[in-house]
């Protein structure tokens, strides 16, 4: 009993400086995305293909969590755009304070997204508030159609989906029926991406949906 | 600093369970494997390819760690042996408790491996000794070759790593170069298998380095 006490605690505390800081970023007119996915799905290779795409008419932030090494910091800030990295020695998923201390290493009046890469990992990330408008979840092709039935945390809580190396399709035994029929059930609001984002196929539709998440309705300042 | 406290009671706590779990397991000739990856790498598919060929010679048990779903025990239990499921209801790694539990439910007078297929999660699981002789750990080739470097913790505890999916090879950017390299940083001890578990390509050196690991030599009673 005392541990789920513990648990919930930290939740509640977590939620709490999430909610300060979502109301910080709502009033800069800053969109954020919380990117979640197992390990290798693809969130640094999506966003290596979007951001640039993104940046022809936004300020995009990104905030890398990683539980070691600067690689996919690395790689992203070769794009040209604000990076903070997060390395969390251990941790196995990012929380609202990690956030706020990366966010103050941000110029919050000159960004439209913050994009927050979490650490890799499907199970996680997903209870953890990060002041996010919206949390995304990454599958990739080949990690099997019954993830969403596995992992349905995640799966339910995100409100859009990039279900990613839609190139590797022929390769696997992923089933696109079992994999829309278990949305379907459980989370049939979610927005579902076919995307390769190394090969850049599918990008538009998902640029698209990310406007159409701006607090501010795209307006620049 | 509380929280660390707890954190390393808590681990404390599963150790002392392991041990005396293996001391039992030891004592009836049993050896167990821990089996760990993402979500997606090919756990149950290795499974389902490498029991029939085991159970040619040795009596093998299985324990399913899942978050929610039996799905891969239904897949384990097909090959007609003893499975054992373990619904974790959202927690994101097995404990040594829980395994202790599911191995009341097996016949250890009757078994040579006992196989645990770790919740799927790169991170967490790593932390956590479930009485096992091996921990091996599953990458995919679609992950990518930079997992050894930002998740070092399972890759520096694995006595082996199966690098399933080889057939994608072809349709990745993974280099085998960088993933040996690191290998060679981090775990040089650590045996390395190619294999694609689908297509059964790979699994005899497996198969054989399993043998190689039985605690009673490989006898029978």
């Amino acid at each position: 009993m005392t541990q789920i006490k513990v648990k919930t605690n930290i939740l509640q505390a977590n939620d709490e400086v999430a909610g300060q800081l979502k109301e910080r970023f709502r009033a800069k007119g800053i969109t954020v995305i919380n990117l979640i996915s197992s390990p290798g799905a693809g969130k640094t290779t999506l966003l290596e293909h979007s951001i640039p795409r993104l940046t022809e008419k936004y300020r995009v932030g990104v905030i890398e969590g990683d539980i070691l090494t600067t690689r996919d910091a690395d790689r992203i800030a070769k794009l040209n755009v604000p990076v903070v990295q997060i390395e969390t020695k251990g941790a196995c998923h990012l929380d609202a304070n990690m956030v706020l201390k990366a966010a103050e290493q941000l110029d919050l009046d000159n960004l439209d997204f913050i994009i927050i890469e979490n650490v890799g990992n499907l199970v996680c990330p997903a209870t953890f508030e990060l002041a996010e408008d919206a949390k995304v979840v990454v599958l990739s092709i080949a990690e099997g159609s019954d993830k969403p039935a596995k992992y349905p945390t995640i799966f339910t809580r995100a409100k859009a989906c990039i279900l990613n190396k839609m190139d590797l399709l022929p390769y696997s035994n992923f089933s696109l029926d079992d994999f829309y029929q278990d949305i379907k059930r459980i989370n049939p609001q979610m927005e579902v991406f076919e995307v390769a984002a190394l090969q850049e196929t599918g990008l538009d539709s998902w640029l698209k949906w990310l406007e159409g998440m701006m607090v501010n309705g795209g307006q620049k300042d």
